[in-house]
């Protein structure tokens, strides 16, 4: 239960709107050699990027993947379909560096550590792993509230702690849970005020009977927290250890400038009950990729979001992220290195 | 016109079916530490990787970019919102490093090398400029014939060669060409058998009366040359020699089991043009982004071809090639270097 002891100090958001900033930004954009607008979005995306870093020379430094790992009590329940042990066994896999989040942060160097929010399981002392376990796993949220107040407070806190210290400018937060797929349609469902069958997904690959299955479970849950409203008792009662300490980290990084490279699905569930906490976190947010989970579209939809790209991938990690990173960079780099018509002598459209 | 002595030998295509090959990269990725099917487009494209190089351990090696420059008679009907001059101005670009190529190939360590296929105006020597100039311009294909048979063929030989003697497994041709939108658009209607309606676009920048302008002139310069049917014909009569000479460079790059990984409309057009001359070449190609100009989804459509990106860009040079490339490094390094569910310990689907 929450009460009044229970407040969370939420950082405060720098302002991004800077007319003068953007006029420059606009100007620069539309004299490099090339016909107005003809590199799209990734022109919308450099302008963005110079105003969350404040600047019309934005670069990106020493980017940074944080994947949080927790577990989830409700997989006792029978919603996923890989046995909850695989959460502990792939953040393994992660510190060996086996995963598909390690080979794309190796291709494009960006650090990564893991973040053992609550994994049911201990780990040796690594140092790619940064140890803030709240507890072992959530409860079961068809039973109680899958943390308490003071629970899912430490991990959000944790999360903002852990961000405040990193270096760079550019976060990704990345996830592995087994059965977070269903805290995040509980929290879409609920936050977005939508039927839970427009959230639930095959998630790790359940086949039809297991989704309705997971929608039949998922559907009790929402019943039995009806009454809440409050978007940090909402994360409490359904959400993960994982997710709470992803919203941490997002309001920290956004209360930085950084710039917040969201993943998929569980990714913009965190974002989500960010935005939630703190209205206009999400215009620091690059919207990577179209994750192939069904409640994906609902959530970026609810969020006024337009991925760059969708592979149909669906696979969380941060991957989704990782892999549009490229794209900022080809931003940044036509922004700061191409030649203007003026530089280059090239005669403009109106020029004949 | 073209006669008995105008043959135009083509190399011929290796075999891309394997099934035995197939069954072993589909093990391979099925058995690596994610769910099923989770990297999405990903895992298809390191399947046709893999297939074109013939491996199950695909890696691209040196991996080229070549930029094919010229001019267009047809630019004296006013079919362009920039001045012809631009054409020979963004040489001189590519060759100072300034262009969006440059700074994408620059971010992406891809060699790049410019061609002049048939610019209207004279160059110095320059390591990144390969002198291959057939004539100063196509001719007014309103009038006459873009090419003569020998010039088309000269083009298209010029392309294979350039490619022969190339380094690497993965080819970029990238294209500039004050009026080469209208070439693509004729290609397109006559070779697609489409009305000219739906293959028009603004180009570098049309507005409204500019674009029917350019409709009402390609729509006679197709009744000019209805009669023609073979496609190096219709090659020939309305294309341009930065095309001719991508067609060769295709057509060559093929026969070799190099990756076509194909830009958009221009250079998608020149691919068009070597599938009817050669079917099967498509085959060996990723088709890295869809276009903003408008006949280019009629063109993807025609190809069988979903891209990978759809970024609103419609710069050509091969810009949306090279920005779709770490793409290609993703699934291959995915495939290459993550842990299996064997040699990590973890627990398959059906495990529990």
């Amino acid at each position: 239960m929450f009460t009044a002891r229970h407040r969370l100090e939420l950082p405060s958001l720098p302002k991004l709107a800077n007319p003068e900033l953007e006029a420059e930004l606009k100007g620069l954009i539309d004299q490099k050699t090339k016909p107005l607008h003809a590199l799209g979005r990734l022109e919308a995306l450099a302008l963005q990027l110079g105003l969350i870093l404040n600047t019309s020379k934005p670069q990106i430094i020493d980017p940074q993947i944080r994947v949080f790992a927790a577990d989830h009590g409700l997989t006792a329940e029978g919603v996923s379909a890989y046995p909850k042990a695989v959460t502990q066994q792939m953040v393994l896999n992660f510190l060996a560096g086996g995963a598909a989040i390690n080979v794309f942060a190796r291709q494009h160097n960006i650090a990564l550590k893991v973040v053992d929010a609550g994994v049911d399981g201990d780990f040796e002392a690594h140092p790619d792993l940064i140890a803030l376990k709240v507890m072992r796993a959530t409860r079961n949220s068809l039973q109680t509230a899958a943390m308490n107040a003071d629970e899912c407070i430490q991990a959000v806190v944790c999360g903002m702690g852990l961000v405040r210290e990193a270096p760079g400018n550019l976060l990704i937060v990345g996830e592995m849970g087994i059965g977070n797929t269903s805290a995040a349609s509980l929290l879409l469902s609920k936050l977005g005020s939508l039927s839970i069958d427009s959230c639930v997904g095959p998630g790790t690959g359940l086949e039809v009977n297991g989704i309705k299955h997971k929608t039949a479970i998922l559907t009790q849950v929402l019943h039995k927290h009806r009454n809440l409203k409050n978007p940090l008792e909402v994360l409490a009662a359904m959400g993960g250890l994982e997710i709470a300490m992803m919203v941490g980290a997002l309001l920290q990084a956004a209360s930085q400038r950084r710039i917040l490279l969201i993943d998929g699905f569980v990714a913009s569930s965190a974002l989500l009950v960010a935005e939630k906490l703190q209205p206009g976190v999400k215009d620091f947010a690059v919207f990577s990729h179209h994750s192939a989970e069904p409640g994906h579209s609902q959530l970026l939809k609810l969020l006024d979001a337009t991925p760059l790209l969708d592979l149909q991938m669906c696979l969380g990690e941060g991957t989704g992220a990782v892999v549009a990173y490229p794209l900022l960079k080809s931003a940044l780099g036509f922004l700061n290195e191409m030649a203007s018509f003026s530089s280059a002598g090239i005669s403009n459209k109106d020029a004949e």
